[in-house]
């Protein structure tokens, strides 16, 4: 009936029969070999999805793939990469290892990629190594303050801080040749690094592990911006196409890196750079008299990566909805890895195939369907740059901006088995909590998910008091397509660390050959209990989403990021911005009456729960929930962000947590050297910022007012 | 009930109460004074249609109006803009008429604008007079080809042909220094020009009536683009805005025209330059030995006009839905005029308050209440661009966007009676073709509407054999920001000539201090009949958006039009296309899923209306009809045509009637000096509407279909 609405008693059956051994079966199947995007496995898994989501009785309305022609970037098997130390002689003095050790008979064979920097450009570059800490445009200028002529150079830098990417774009910048990439044990393995304390020993990154990843700067297919990439597409010219590193680039194993740190010569590194290695890193260039290499040695650089066209594919499997099949909630994960991929992403895929079998064994048994169609998708490529899931936005754009209530992203199910932590815009957060104190933590606490949650990372709510911290979501899986590009709300749920017992920045074997099934059961999810819980907590999520007659998405919680953004823009930028004759009144204004429309209909939508509302009443209330996100979209904010519409979520790059527009036009304009130009465009931006809120608002007001 | 449907007896009813006498009185009050925007008369009028609109017995639910704060140019009224004829000694030897003649009492006073060139810059330029037909890109060309040199000469043009600012951008290309504009003769008055056959003799327009007009390229407030020009809002520099004429710019009066032109020297102008002043038209430059002016007199342009910030009002008023008041019909008109303006806007006013009056009657009786909300609109600033129209689409974007099914514009009403003129994009043809068959048409020939209108424009359309051709909309009023900016379903309503009895380009007192309400009395509409047919024509439509239970938009009919501009891009750039290796089946293919999908939403809702659907049913189907028209925006498909995102409607400025953005884009590729970036743009745009047509194919498909 047109009434229908979330069934608790359904909703206890699911999270009942979500089985943590069912999970368990699922990850050995899916990371039992190596299935990098567009792999003979990455295929076989497309087939094991279709089967699962095919089945008559466990399986969905219907299902099937969609293809796409896409950019993606390999080493060369009969030309490996390679880093050296070549003596002053000419003579290489020292190789060092291209692949990891094989410590499980996991880490060896033809599908084992070698690890490197997906997009890097081949090449052999060689110079004088200097040490430049995380790579970040500041880490580049501390060395040229320090006198360092980067000039011809190898930059040898370690993960975190800033992205893959931008370490050699702002490496070439300073005149780098080539870049290194390694993970500091201080940074991944809480300083640990012997054998003995490492994988499969423990939980930590082994001596030789590599994490690969891509190095491309946007997301989606590089050839194809804003249009699918459907073999008939228009394509970039791979050459002139802008955010692949401009150097080669290849990531090594802290046992690799540690030879090459340590040998270094010249003044010691800044503290803030020192890492776990065992030396005091000093800053080159190249190495010192009393090392392992002849003074003078420089260090060779060989990539030999391609950049091939491929056919990936993504899985969506449907289950139409009862009342609203015109309205979507997604669930998705990706497929692909980049070894066997264990964690990431098929953690999250054995989480997302529970889901489906119960919710599947339910329609096909007849006992339920639906209020809203539930689409599950298993994107491809995501390693390579998020491509299957933006491809299919750039496909759908208008269906999906139309009809998606949510999306759901599950990648990286469980990190570690301390407490969920979740990412998204401010509307799930009610949907989130609703959830997550119905369920149990994993363990003997008997806590609820939410009690646990709360323990862990929290924050004083202005109206709600102390509650679980909702994270931000960033671009790092495929969520970011859909809340970036389409404006649709979206999420990201897993179980991850204790963050008083791990500095890790995330899991050590992550994008490594060690990411494996045996790492997952041994170490990270004994008895699969997180998994679980993840999967109760998405499952019960999505459920609410797709069942419940008014959406269990609260928009006024949208008004404590407004109100904390401008808060921060007044208190960090108010005197500047004064001194500039740029007023933020209109701002304020702006959130004021977010604020208040927001307030407004959920008062309306409290009423209407107490009476009996027709179909249309419920369905005009839901649809201004469902687009409320649509209205702080600008495709025309920020032109050279490729794909980020979001005034509120755009990538911020400044220091100031306010609205990002804002905050990155101030810092630019603070720049010594910014004229008029620059002021004009912190006004601008603040426009946007303010027409978009002044838009949204005027989207929450009573639908028939003018 | 949520399954009110349209009530004939009700629309009947309207039909009967939409009163000519009104009409005309309305007429008669709007035209009393000059109302150019922003003027006292202009906010006297948003008075006096708040009092309409909020009239307890025959007004709305509520009105009120919406402030922008835009650049307009006027001008000086100290300091009148001048044109002279300069002797080679340096004295004026003739200074032109700088007002229209009062002919009729009310072509002069302090509220009648001078004629001018609105955004023109100030400027005194002097220089020999060139003679340069419509000031199109390959006259200028021909003038140059003919071996004069255009450096420092002041060119005399006709209207028609290009735009009004194009004349001058193109001019300036060439050295032009000044641009002087008339209307000749041959395309305004079928040749006449005489006192005695003019206006108050006739309907022609007089010797001394000059056409103002905006010589802005774009549309919207200029120094806020797509954002609401409130008064707090980031503006552009108007020293750097694009889109002004770059050169002084003034309009003149045909016998002006005449004592230039017809002592012109040089050669004789091409035979398709000539016109109906009476004598040959010449090139020059400057005037010949036996003419009025001595040899080497030159024509000085002196050009005061001023920018100035102004606040202009649009009036909104609303009826609300009594089941889907978030599904919007918006009706519209501007309401500023450049004098009396009784034709325009005025005679399209007196039919928006005639329709209002009798609707809001029924609802204050408490009769009817309209299934979805209707929004009436008063325009502000259209003469000057569009510009209310446009800044409230900036400003409440989201909420248009997924609210709003179709946008109803008549602006003059009536350019002459012979038959009814409509233009739209294609879902709008079913039903203005159902009203105008239920409505008779003016006069005595007992046809309806529509079987008057198949006599004087038709086509054979492939699916319904001989009907009534609906024109297509590009940017000529206010339509143009809700389709092309916003993907509004939009439509353009007029009575209109007889084209075997008139050639005039436009009703020819258009834009002057002519156009008066004794001009529309005593030869446009005497009777007001033609003015009655639109008012029931547009009131019609208006009911049958808002009431009927399913959206009586048939998007079927886009299919023909998709056909058309596929078989003219196959049959005129198809051999070109292949010669470079870009395949036109991707599109054959989108343009088939197109027509499949189109069509089977068609069967699906005729199954529908024979059964008993819930309310919910209803509305998905009205949801993808509604939408529809948004699946061909693509804000990135066109970044240099400000607020151009309709794949399909953008200016086409090639020859080739298909899709526009791959018809420019051949065309600049075809130029010489082209490289293979020009090739390259082709296949983008190329799949820019692939993807378009195949994202709006897959909104028409059963809603859970993946
Ligand atoms: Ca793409
Ligand atoms: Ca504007
Ligand atoms: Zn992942
Ligand atoms: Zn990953
Ligand atoms: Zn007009
Ligand atoms: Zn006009």
């Amino acid at each position: 009936s047109d009434s229908q609405d979330l069934d608790l008693a359904i909703l206890d059956s699911v999270m009942g029969q979500l089985d943590a051994s069912r999970i368990r079966e699922n990850l050995r199947e899916l990371s039992k070999e190596p299935h990098v995007a567009t792999s003979p496995r990455d295929e076989a898994l497309v087939q094991l999805l279709l089967g699962r989501w095919k089945d008559t009785a466990t399986g969905l309305d219907s299902a099937k793939t969609y293809e796409y022609r896409v950019l993606l970037s390999f080493p060369n098997a009969e030309q490996p990469n390679s880093v050296e130390v070549v003596g002053p002689n000419g003579t290489i003095f020292h190789s060092f290892q291209p692949f990891e050790k094989n410590l499980t008979g996991e880490q060896a064979g033809p599908n084992v990629l070698q690890p490197y920097a997906a997009y890097a450009p081949p090449g052999t570059p060689k110079g004088l190594l200097v040490y430049a800490n995380q790579g970040s445009e500041e880490d580049f200028k501390e060395l040229e303050d320090q006198g360092i002529n980067l000039e011809g150079t190898i930059a040898l830098t370690r993960y975190g801080g800033v992205g893959r990417g931008a370490k050699a774009i702002n490496a070439a910048k300073h005149g780098v040749v080539g870049v290194l990439v390694y993970t500091d044990p201080g940074d991944i393995n809480d300083g640990k690094s012997l054998p003995s304390e490492t994988f499969p020993n423990s939980w930590r990154l082994p001596p030789s592990g590599v994490e690969r990843g891509s190095y491309y700067e946007y997301f989606g297919d590089p050839l194809t911006p804003y249009l699918p990439a459907h073999p008939s597409s228009f394509r970039l010219d791979p050459h002139n196409t802008s955010g692949f590193p401009p150097i080669p680039t290849q990531p090594i194993g802290f046992e690799d890196a540690k030879d090459l740190l340590c040998n270094l010569t010249g003044t010691s590194a800044p503290a803030s750079w020192q890492g776990a290695l065992g030396c005091e890193y000093k800053l080159g260039p190249g190495f010192g008299p009393n090392g392992s290499f002849p003074a003078g040695s420089e260090v060779k650089v060989s990539v030999h990566n391609r950049l091939e066209l491929r056919t990936s594919s993504n899985v969506l499997g449907i289950i139409q909805g009862a009342v609203e099949p015109d309205r979507y909630v997604i669930y998705g994960n990706h497929r692909d890895s980049w070894v066997h991929g264990a964690v990431d992403p098929s953690s999250g895929t054995a989480v997302l195939l529970e889901i489906s079998r119960v919710l599947g064994t339910l329609l096909k048994k007849g006992t339920w369907r639906p209020r809203r169609s539930i689409i599950f998708a298993s994107w491809g490529a995501e390693e390579f740059g998020l491509i299957g899931s933006t491809e299919f936005t750039e496909e759908f754009l208008s269906k999906l901006q139309e009809r998606t209530v949510a999306y759901i992203n599950v990648d990286i199910s469980v990190f570690s088995n301390a407490t969920l932590r979740a990412q998204g815009t401010p509307p799930v957060q009610s949907v989130i909590f609703s959830a997550t104190k119905e369920i149990s933590a994993p363990g003997s606490s008997g806590l609820s998910i939410y009690d646990n949650w709360i323990r862990y990372t929290n924050r004083t709510s202005p109206v709600y008091g102390l509650v679980p911290s909702l994270g931000t979501l960033g671009a790092g899986s495929d969520y970011a397509a859909f809340v970036h590009f389409l404006g649709i709300t979206s999420m990201d749920l897993a179980y991850t660390y204790d963050r008083s017992k791990t500095s890790a920045r995330i899991y050590p074997t992550y994008h490594t050959a060690f990411d494996t099934f045996d790492y997952v059961e041994k170490f990270l999810d004994p008895g699969f209990s997180s998994h679980q819980a993840v999967a109760r907590t998405a499952g019960s999520v999505l459920l609410r989403l797709s069942d419940s007659l008014f959406l269990p998405l609260n928009v006024s919680d949208y008004s404590e990021t407004l109100q904390s953004f401008l808060q921060t823009a007044q208190e960090v930028l108010g005197t500047l911005l004064e001194k500039q004759n740029i007023s933020l009144g209109p701002l304020v204004t702006a959130v004021a009456n977010f604020k208040t429309a927001a307030a407004s209909l959920g008062e309306h939508i409290l009423t209407l729960q107490k009476s009996s509302p027709d179909p249309l009443q419920v369905r005009m209330v839901n649809d201004q929930l469902m687009l409320l996100e649509r209205a702080f979209l600008n495709p025309r904010a920020f032109p050279e962000e490729r794909h980020y519409s979001h005034v509120l979520w755009a990538p911020n790059t400044a220091s100031v947590a306010t609205f990002p527009g804002l905050a990155n036009a101030c810092a630019r304009a603070q720049k010594i050297n910014s004229g008029s130009e620059a002021w004009a465009e912190v006004q601008r931006q603040l426009s946007i910022v303010v027409t978009a809120l002044e838009g949204a608002a005027a989207t929450l007001v009573p639908v028939a007012d003018l």
